[in-house]
C-alpha cells in the first residue's frame, strides 16, 4: 500500500473548525478545546478497556450509540475519573455548555477529560470558559491540539487528502499509554461521506494495527478515547483508498505518540513475523516494546541480544522454538537459530544512536505477523512520574 | 502461622559447606561459588519458564530427575545462554570439574551460570579455578552468596531452625526478575531428612507464594533456578513445622530480593483480597507491583490513588466491579466503592517515606487473595541498565 502524502501543515476537512482556551484549570496553558463540524457528522468511537473508565468514557459509550456527533469538547488537567455520580453529571453539563454555544443538542457532543484521576472537575470554571468559545473557532488543527495536551512536548495534528476529501488527526498522549483499544485521546475528522457503521469498522481495523499496538509504559489509561467524525461535505470517497489512508495516518500518529513518550529519546518498532498466528505475533511484539531491559538497552544504545531473546522467550504461552528464531537490530542480523551471531558490535551500536530503532524477530513457526510501537526508558520518564503530584 | 526466628548470622545445616573465588571472569570480585554436602542429598529444583533457557537450565532439568544432588557450582558474570551445543558441553565440563574435586559423579552436581547472555563461557578459566576449591570449603553461607552476585548490592543468606534441623537460604538477584517459577538463583540447604518427592511438593508450594510473586521489572530471566537439598543428617522433622518455616524463609528472601531490586529505594507489597479466585488476585497484585506509574509514584512518595485504580482496572480479563472496590495505602483508606476518599494527603504521604510500602486492595467479588512483591522504579534502575554493556 503506497504511503499517503501528509500535508506540510495540517489542515481541517471542509466544515470542521476548532478553538482552545485557558479556563483556569492550568495556571496559564490552554486547558480546553472544542472541535466542531458545521453540520452533524456520522461518527464512531472506541474507548479504554480499563475497568475504571472515567465519567466521560461512560457517557461517551452511550452518546456514540446514535452514530452522530456535531462536536467534541475536551479539557486537560483533570480527568474526571473515580468521581461517581457528580462526575457523570459534570460530563453532561460540559456537553450542554458546548451544545448551547453551537446551537445543537447535548447528545451530539462527545466529551473527554484528561489529567489527574480522582479529583473533582472544576465544572464552574469549564462552564464559564466555554461561553463565547464558538466565536474563537478557526481552521488550524494545532490550536485544538494544544488545548488537549498534558505532558506532551508538542501539539499533535496531521492531515492528508483522499480524492476530494481530507482526513485530519488530532491527538495527545505521552504517558499511561498501552491503549489496547485507543490511544489516550485521538480525534479523526473527515469530510468524506461515510456512514457510522462503515466508520466503526474502519476505525477498529485501523486502531488494531496502530494505536492498539502502542505502549509507552504498559499502563492503560482510564480515559482512552479515539473518535472519528465524517460530515460528508466532500461527498463519496473510494473506500479502499480511504481506509488505506486512515491506517497510514493512524500509524503515523502512533509513531508521533511513541516518539513523544514521557522522557523518550528514541522510538522502538518491533516487527515480528513467522509467528504461529497474528495473535501470538502481537504478544511477542508487545513483549519486546514493553520490556524495561529492552527499553533501557535502547536508551543506552547497546545491542544486547540476550535481552531481545529474554523478551521473546518470556511469552510463555506462545509457540517459540529457539532453533527457528532469528533476529535483526536495525537490519543487521544478530541472532540465527536462537544463537547470538558474532556480529560487528560497533557497527550495530552506531545504528542505535538514531531516533528510530527497528527490532525484527522471525519465529519460523507460522505466518503470523505484527508490529508494535514503543520508546526507550530513560531517567527522564522516572523523574517526570516520580515528581508528579496527584494533589 | 507463627513467623520463625531467623538466626542473627546465617549458618549452614550439618554437613553443608561452601567456598567462593575469583577465577578471572570478573576483574577482582568473586565469580565462582561451590556449595557442597558431605553426603548425597535428596533434592528438587524448579527452573525458569523462559523459552530461551540457558544451557545450565537445560542440563539442570535433566540432572534433577534423579532426585539426588551432592553439590551446586555457580559462576557469575557470564550466563551461558544462547550458546548452543558448546554451551551444553561447558555445563557438563563444569559439573565434571566440581565432581573431581569432591570425589563424586558429575550427575550429582547442579550447575548455574548468571550474567551476560550470548557470550561464550570462559570454560578454561572456570576449570582452572575449580581446582583445589574443595580445600576452601568453610561454614559461612555468606561466602558462597558473595560468589554468585551480579548487580546485587550485598550477599544474601538466611537461616532458621526447625526442631533439630536447620534450613539455610542463599540467593542472588536484583534485575531481570519476574521469576514465574523461581527467583534468579536461590539455593536452600537443610539437614532434615525428607525425600525428593516431598521436597519438590514443598518447594513448589513455597515458591508459589514467594519467589513466583516477585517482580522487579517484569522481565523473566533465562537462568532462574531454585533448588533445595536435604542431606538428612539431622534426621526426621515435623513436616508441618518444616513447610511453614520453608514458606516463611522463602518469603523473607523474596522481600530481601525486592528491597535490593536494581536502583530500588523501597519495597512494595501488594495485598489483594476479595478477588473472584486466587488466580485473579495474583493477576491484580502483579499488575500493581509491575505498573511503572505505581512504581514511580512510590519512588516519589506520592499517594496517587488514580494510578492504583488504573493498575487494578487494566486487568481486563479479571472480575472487577468499581462499586465494590476499596483500597488502602499503608493502612490508610484511600478508596471506597471505587471512589477516591477525601483522605488527609500529608498523613498518607508521610508514611510513604519508609522502606516498605503496603498497598491493599479489596475487590469485593469473591474470596481470592494474593500478595505480590516489588520495588519502586528510580532513575538508578534506568542508569544501571542503560549503562550495562553486553560486550
Amino acid at each position: 500500500m503506497p504511503s499517503p502524502v501528509f500535508h506540510d501543515r495540517p489542515v481541517f476537512p471542509r466544515g470542521f473548525r476548532c478553538a482552545s482556551r485557558n479556563v483556569g484549570l492550568k495556571p496559564t496553558a490552554k486547558d480546553l478545546a472544542l472541535f466542531a463540524s458545521d453540520v452533524d457528522a456520522a461518527a464512531a468511537a472506541i474507548f479504554t478497556r480499563n475497568h475504571f473508565p472515567g465519567a466521560p468514557v461512560i457517557v461517551g459509550r452511550e452518546i456514540i450509540q446514535s452514530g452522530r456527533l456535531r462536536a467534541v469538547l475536551v479539557n486537560s488537567k483533570v480527568s474526571n475519573v473515580a468521581t461517581g455520580k457528580t462526575g457523570i453529571a459534570n460530563v453532561r453539563r460540559m456537553a450542554a455548555a458546548a451544545a448551547t454555544e453551537l446551537g445543537t443538542s447535548p447528545e451530539s457532543v462527545l466529551v473527554s477529560s484528561t489529567g489527574v484521576i480522582g479529583v473533582p472537575l472544576p465544572i464552574d470554571l469549564i462552564e464559564r470558559g466555554v461561553r463565547g468559545i464558538a466565536a474563537d473557532l478557526q481552521d488550524n488543527p494545532l490550536v485544538g491540539a494544544e488545548g488537549i495536551m498534558t505532558t506532551d512536548s508538542h501539539p499533535k495534528a496531521l492531515s492528508t487528502s483522499v480524492g476530494n476529501s481530507t482526513i485530519t488527526w488530532v491527538a495527545k498522549g505521552s504517558g499511561m499509554i498501552e491503549p489496547n483499544m485507543a490511544t489516550m485521546l485521538a480525534y479523526i475528522f473527515t469530510d468524506a461521506a461515510l456512514d457510522a457503521i462503515t466508520l466503526d469498522r474502519m476505525l477498529r481495523a485501523a486502531a488494531d494495527v496502530s494505536f492498539n499496538m502502542l505502549s509507552v509504559d504498559t499502563d492503560t489509561s482510564t480515559s482512552d478515547t479515539c473518535a472519528i467524525l465524517a460530515n460528508g461535505l466532500a461527498g463519496a470517497v473510494d473506500e479502499t483508498l480511504f481506509v488505506d489512508a486512515l491506517i497510514a495516518g493512524c500509524t503515523r500518529m502512533t509513531e508521533i505518540l511513541a516518539r513523544d513518550g514521557e522522557g523518550a529519546k528514541r522510538m522502538i518498532r518491533a516487527n515480528v513475523r513467522g509467528a504461529l498466528n497474528n495473535y501470538e505475533a502481537k504478544r511477542v511484539a508487545k513483549s519486546l516494546v514493553n520490556s524495561p531491559l529492552v527499553k533501557t538497552m535502547v536508551a543506552g544504545a547497546d545491542p544486547n541480544v540476550g535481552r531481545l531473546l529474554m523478551a521473546v522467550g518470556k511469552c510463555f504461552d506462545c509457540t517459540i522454538t529457539p532453533a527457528n528464531t532469528d533476529a535483526w537490530i536495525n537490519g543487521h542480523p544478530v541472532v540465527v537459530g536462537g544463537q547470538r551471531l558474532d556480529f560487528e558490535d560497533a557497527l550495530v551500536r552506531a545504528t542505535l544512536s538514531g531516533e528510530v530503532v527497528d527490532l525484527e524477530v522471525s519465529l519460523g513457526v507460522g505466518n503470523g505477523e505484527a508490529r508494535a510501537f514503543g520508546c526507550d526508558l530513560t531517567a527522564g520518564y522516572v523523574e517526570e512520574n516520580a515528581a508528579y503530584y496527584s494533589s
